[in-house]
């Protein structure tokens, strides 16, 4: 394998696979990135056992020349040393592997030779069915994501609420991800007809996140029964899926509240936080709500050996029961109003006892909901 | 004591005032910060065991009046809860502490309470004599620090060799750190008749570049038997001092050299770090030196599982011995030649066993020592 590469070109895509990299695997294969030179151009391939990241590099981009392949082959090379190294060389990277996996990598003045592996030593990557698939802009999914990884559980006992639950129905694609105490579910329409669901851990979603970041592009999803593929021109993200059945969430969500309180979001995210001053005192971040009357609510806290924060803002529109004292976790709320993009933003009560469903104002694709906290 | 101040004007101070306060002490009264108001402002006194910071504020600003004093006295306050509630409230600050030290903050609407701390029950400043002084300006002290504290040892193997001995002669301030590996020493011409030494914890001066890092401003110092103080108008920082006896430093640099090489500063630095590729192997980063001819030096790397790296610069100027072969930790030479100012940097060696100085070519204010690694 001979090759000569653009610097910027190539250390992006060195970068962008890296993510999947750990160092710290028991199979010492998967802590190299594998190279692929042919005459279409480069894949770069990186792994661990929940993703698997590849990156094609076509000879040209944006009209230029990029990429020069001199000779076919491919190579496993250790992706720490590779990214260390081809971040500091000054100009164009002219790469080298003979037959016993010696790497010779070069740029003016400066010499590297790095031991590789043997490509054919590489796990081969997971089989998907290219027509099973449906469409979305990478936007969107990030976004449906960001409205939902976030309450995921965090704790491995119940494996299936580590992950977000993925289900088609009706061309409408649901995610759903709770931790018991929180749950936060987005729809979105999409065109197919398609019918399923499958369970995507939370780790490889905000790995999706990262990556897509810095593009906007069409992404392809495709799903097995053990994996699921986004898949764009040049980036795929390869993750396990999480086996077992996700529960079934729709019965908590509840139909009627006895009171329906209309606040600025912003407002209420920033007294929220200032109410979170004595956080590090509970166990939850306790913060408590207080509707006292048709207009205003009061936000507070208390942490007896310290002493205590409260304030009060506007209620923009009341309907239903005026009297209420409610305890909830600060944190979820915080976390429930982030994920919220209208400037306003309805709580919906059942009681001091019952979850809080916090909902935008304007759209209905969207609904959070909140356990309170018994105060003592 | 109550008084109103400006929000930022506030904020800035106590996060001034809070790095010398740590979370994990002992006495409970040092997590808090000492406000005192009087006539002329408010005084934010911080401190740990090492260092006291000390903050005025007076009532007006570049002519905006910021602080209005309604009554005198003095409360401390947990300096982690003033500063998380400060900076998110919304407006100007109202604080009013009672006799029983219980405090008031309030913003608009946002209320909170604090429990605060008998201000009596403070530890009172080091003493120190006010005439014993000479002056700097902070930019030139900050720099002083910063081309030499990075020297200093890590260990507390030999307490003195984790400071910065400061000692002044014939009108002459020295900076000298040392962990016995290498060696950093700077000089500056002071306007003083005092002579004498003292050594500057490290981690002081690294407290002080940090607080003056946004100032220039004329900076008093003053030493006592046990403590410095650098006080500028607003701002003081007062260091206990390290015990001890400096070791003499004199007779370890060199007078004479067998070869002396002239290198471009940036390039050597960046060849440097490129060598150090394999660092994460080695106990010291292992970077060899390598002079063939008279003009090129080869810098290079060897891993024996992992590869090598090297690469060529060339030298601007030599004098003397054309052959040597050193190795050095690639840490400490690029350290060094952080520290130097110019484009162009002298190494002058006595052979691959003995100290290399390094030398910025046009001042000789400044010097800098490493000891060479044995190479097996």
């Amino acid at each position: 394998m001979e090759f000569k590469i653009n610097n910027d070109y190539f250390n992006k895509a060195i970068s962008e696979v890296s993510k999947a990299v750990s160092s710290r695997t028991t199979l010492p294969i998967l802590t190299g990135i594998k190279i692929t030179a042919d005459t279409e151009g480069l894949t770069l391939i990186g792994s661990n056992s929940d993703i698997v990241i590849e990156r094609n590099l076509p000879s040209s981009s944006d009209g230029e020349n990029m990429l020069e392949v001199f000779k076919k082959g491919s190579v496993v090379i250790s992706a720490k040393y590779l990214s260390e190294i081809t971040k500091k060389l000054p100009g164009d990277i002219y790469l080298k592997a003979n037959e016993n996996q010696s790497v010779v990598i070069q740029s003016d003045e400066i010499v590297t030779k790095l031991n590789g592996l043997n490509a054919e030593e590489y796990p081969s990557l997971p089989e998907v069915h290219l027509s099973n698939n449906y469409k979305m802009n990478s936007d969107d999914l990030i976004d449906m994501i960001k409205q939902t990884v976030f309450a995921a559980s965090k704790s491995e006992t119940r494996p299936v609420l580590t992950g977000v639950n993925f289900s088609i129905e009706e061309s409408v694609l649901t995610c759903v991800a709770t931790n018991s105490n929180r749950l936060a579910l987005k729809k979105y329409q999409v065109e197919t007809n398609l019918s399923g669901s499958f369970i995507v851990p939370g780790s490889s979603l905000i790995e999706f996140m990262r990556l897509f970041a810095s593009y906007t592009t069409e992404i392809d999803i495709y799903a097995t029964e053990t994996n699921i593929v986004f898949k764009s021109n040049t980036i795929s993200l390869y993750s396990r899926l999480i086996e077992g059945v996700y529960p079934n969430v729709s019965g908590l969500i509840p139909e009627q509240s006895s009171t329906v309180i209309t606040l600025d979001t912003i407002q209420l995210l920033k007294g929220i936080d200032r109410a979170s001053l004595f956080a590090s005192e509970w166990r939850n971040n306790n913060i408590s709500l207080q509707v006292t009357d048709q207009s205003r609510i009061k936000i507070y806290s208390k942490a007896s050996e310290m002493g205590q924060i409260e304030e009060t803002q506007y209620i923009k529109n009341i309907s239903g029961d005026a009297e209420l004292n409610i305890t909830l976790d600060g944190n979820f709320m915080m976390d429930a109003l982030k994920a919220i993009k209208e400037d306003e933003v309805k709580l919906c009560f059942n009681g001091s006892m019952r979850p809080i469903l916090v909902l935008p104002v304007r759209n209905d694709f969207q609904l959070q909901l909140i356990s309170p906290v018994r105060s003592y």
